[in-house]
């Protein structure tokens, strides 16, 4: 079973895919989608979303994991993430598999216990979850690997909070 | 020949035909593709990129006009429309036809003449410039018919700009 992380944007679209082997979470696959800023941005996100798509085709993941960005300081990256975020939905929810989406936070609170922590510190967590000597490289890539890694550790204790929810008296 | 206007939005994104008669603009169609807050945003967003290739499937528009967002004061709405947007922009650049931008300003001057005019005035001068007796509604469908209609004014005046352009000594 294999989850797709994906970390959007427009110039820089990092994915990650993630599996558990023998209990054991592996990183089987990771890299980023550049596109050129000097293409027109119709032709930017049409790659983008054909990229994204083969992606989906190649590994068929059970899930696609992608960021959900909520807020950024400047308003024209904002819309260049989130053109880029809806690209990314659109071709996970086209290819029928699960959608999940956690913000930076619930990913820092999944892998390191709390969301403040610094990127280095989740970068870490990244290599160190997924038994890696080094952190993922570039940044994008350990970014997407941690939202793949974050899902697959957050479903079993989704399930094991919702079934304790079902026991209450 | 066609021209599809596009007002991007999650929850609602209107759209807009226009086409040129005799030399006049007229309107083709118009509507609102909605999408229920109460979906999961993977299946909005495809829905919203489902209707729009049927609408470019139908129409089969020489040129689709995406407005240009920078900037809104709610970064939740921002993120919404940015998706919206970039769903729209690959469904065009799919289509193989011309893509389009304008600025909510742009309009303004194209259609009213200063960039400053309220959303009434250009609703009334989109009917003006239409033919039509009562300005478009809904408010999603005047301004995705002044996003078309931008576009058929602004490209001549491009033309003679840039042969006037050329033309210098």
């Amino acid at each position: 079973m294999f989850v797709l992380g994906i970390d959007p944007g427009l110039s820089r679209c990092g994915y990650g895919v993630v599996t558990r082997r023998s209990g054991a979470l592996a990183a089987v696959a990771g890299g980023v989608i550049s596109t050129e800023p000097t293409m027109p941005l119709p032709d930017r996100l049409r790659t983008l979303s054909d990229e994204l798509r083969a992606l989906v085709a190649e590994f068929k993941p059970e899930s696609v994991v992608v960021e959900r960005v909520f807020f950024q300081v400047n308003a024209r990256t904002a819309m260049a993430t989130g053109q880029a975020a809806g690209v990314a939905l659109v071709a996970a929810a086209e290819s029928g598999c699960q959608v999940a989406q956690y913000t930076s936070n619930e990913v820092k609170q999944a892998l390191v216990g709390y969301g403040s922590a610094t990127k280095e510190q989740v970068q870490r967590m990244v290599a160190s979850v997924l038994g890696l000597a080094e952190p993922p490289r570039p940044p994008d890539v350990a970014d997407a690997l941690a939202l793949a890694a974050c899902h697959l550790t957050a479903q079993p204790l989704r399930r094991a909070l919702a079934a304790a929810t079902r026991a209450e008296p």
